[in-house]
């Protein structure tokens, strides 16, 4: 079909991955990540399989019944209790050097294994995503023991990205937007969401995303339900826009919105169009070193509602974001931690008006020491497509 | 590349998607949790997003730190705890017209809403996958409840297939079986154990799945591995190739495993191979009502063990499927609860030679009223690929 990528201009030349973490990068997280811990007055960190473990291991098992868990202790080698099947490939993960298995087997009791490391008593912070049926299993061994949710605990643990960690994040929000550069010219009259969104999924693969978690296309009254995935509506002459899209690119997330406007655009559309730019760029001129993060949602949602729309802007303004989409800090009313240096965020204020169309605007943005970076680039004026 | 899927035979006529689950099924469902629960004493059933929450409604809000709850209490309408800007997903969502929707909005605490639902004391059952998270912050609010995992409470609530559901589970089946002639055909000898995994996923999806969740490809000393994936591994002639893949077609799993041979194999491997499709055919005639979890297992072990190679079968015989690849009844030693017709579940012995290969040979079988039908239904024997 004429415009869409598979007709589009040739793939971009392939670049050098990354060069890959080493078992001391990780030694050194998991580290950093104990000590934290033991500041934080807790004996110890629980990290089940998901982000976390990912970022402090590189070891990614699946999600299952099967109990998984680094223990993390300060002073103490980290250990990872392992289902016995899936000891190689914890050995064999970019930070199996640095780890002492631990492995059960199928018919015995996983919560033995993890007894033995934890001691009868103590206080120890959990992944968010730990499944209950293994903070229960643990609680039930474990009587003495207390549980904290780790971005209760340790919010900030991931948040703040090294060198080597903003080089994927830069590489990631890079490859995003040639995405938008490439969706900008393909028809939208005329095609279902989901085939603009397959279309953008390709895209974000063709430039180096090894996973693509969302690829939002939501045009008319569609835009008006902020997590509006992408449906068999038509997209029609005269149609807002709204295009989010995001994935994993070498370990790193992406994650953009523009919202484009099917043929010239009316003068309401574009006023609340300017409104969210206006919007956008008061929390991105509001990043710097010490503001809190409740500053970035005030300055942006400021905008909205001096112009009205207040009660039209349902969400936060933005959401930290590294080996995950979503994780700490948010940009959130009531957030009053202070940015640093390095931390990565969303700052992503919308407009929804039911019933007709919605409008965001989306730029990744690191901070720096004096202010802010945004790793997404392409214009932020309302495109016009065909 | 000759052989590989693009190259084989047309795609299968389109069959025509079953009637997708209304309403009054999803309502159905939730009132039968909802009693099951009030007969093993509990006050009520948590639901967090995943497998139960569309099993019972139909609804697949991403799983992530915003609050997704859906609680059901015997002769109360069931009510579904959403971020406001979810909630139009799970209006629509099959079974959203049997939900009463409460609704809270970034920067409000989620757990207020839940804790009006739940009163200040209870014990309730909460979906295996809730997150740690969720879980601290209801006892937080709510120190006088208690909770358990649905699967130590309530481990059969999902595990009994009615008509509709098998329906599906035997067309995953065949979609599985379909993808298994075909992949015979390729060329093995001489590609990367990812490209032959890439081939199956293609033609699983080629077949009707959704969502393809593992194409195990696992060559020569790598089937020694049961949960290696498949790697940079070139195929040699001489191989032995475990092969176990599956997915989601129309919402319910496949799984399947044969194990081929790249030419002639030699007698010893052939012998194994004979030893494991006998151990999964005692295994599968060890299935019947009435018959616990375990016998199975004990029969498909028995079989192995008597050939001097019980220490070399290193996991449980099988798992339960459905609308997810991994549930209870879980066919292991210990697990006394009795089968019942249209219980869905893998029967997988294998045999692992560290460093050499390994075999394994799985089917999903359902309960019947006298005995057991395999939902897979290719041959079995040890197959020579090229």
């Amino acid at each position: 079909m004429t415009g869409t990528p598979s007709d589009g201009p040739a793939p971009a030349p392939t670049e050098a991955p990354p060069a890959p973490f080493t078992a001391d990068d990780h030694r050194a997280r998991m580290r950093r990540a104990a000590r934290a811990a033991a500041d934080a007055g807790l004996d110890g960190l629980l990290v089940a399989p998901g982000p976390d473990l990912v970022w402090l291991t590189g070891h990614r098992p699946p999600e299952t019944e099967r109990l998984t868990m680094l223990v993390l202790r300060d002073g103490r080698d980290p250990v990872l209790v392992v289902p016995t099947l899936e000891a190689p490939d914890a050995v064999g993960a970019p930070g199996g050097p640095a780890l002492t298995l631990l492995d059960w087997t199928d018919g015995k009791d996983p919560y033995d294994a993890a007894v033995s490391v934890l001691g009868p008593r103590g206080r120890f912070g959990v992944s968010d995503n730990t499944w209950a049926l293994h903070l229960l299993g643990l609680r039930r061994r474990l009587p003495g023991t207390e549980y904290v949710a780790l971005t209760e605990a340790l919010p900030m643990l991931r948040a703040v990205k090294d060198a080597a960690e903003l080089e994927r994040m830069a590489a990631a929000g890079a490859a995003a937007d040639r995405a938008y550069e490439e969706i900008r010219q393909v028809a939208f009259a005329g095609r279902r969401e989901t085939e603009v969104a397959a279309d953008l999924a390709d895209l974000l693969r063709q430039f180096g995303h090894s996973q693509v978690d969302f690829t939002i296309v939501a045009s008319g009254p569609n835009g008006a339900n902020p997590h509006h995935e992408a449906g068999d509506r038509v997209i029609g002459h005269g149609d807002m826009v709204v295009l989010d899209f995001g994935g994993l690119k070498d370990g790193y997330g992406s994650d953009t919105s523009r919202t484009v406007h099917v043929g010239e655009p009316a003068a309401e559309e574009r006023a609340v169009h300017d409104l969210v730019r206006a919007a956008q760029e008061a929390g991105f001129r509001a990043v710097r070193p010490g503001a809190a993060c409740q500053d970035v949602d005030r300055a942006a949602r400021a905008v909205i509602t001096e112009a009205g729309y207040g009660d039209r802007f349902i969400h936060r303004t933005g959401h930290g974001i590294g080996v995950t989409t979503h994780e700490p800090p948010y940009m959130i009313e009531g957030e009053e931690r202070p940015l640093v240096p390095g931390m990565c965020f969303s700052v992503e204020p919308g407009v929804y008006l039911p019933g007709r169309f919605g409008v965001r605007i989306e730029d990744i943005v690191t901070v720096t020491q004096d202010g802010g970076r945004r790793l997404n680039n392409t214009p932020r004026e309302l495109a016009v497509v065909e």
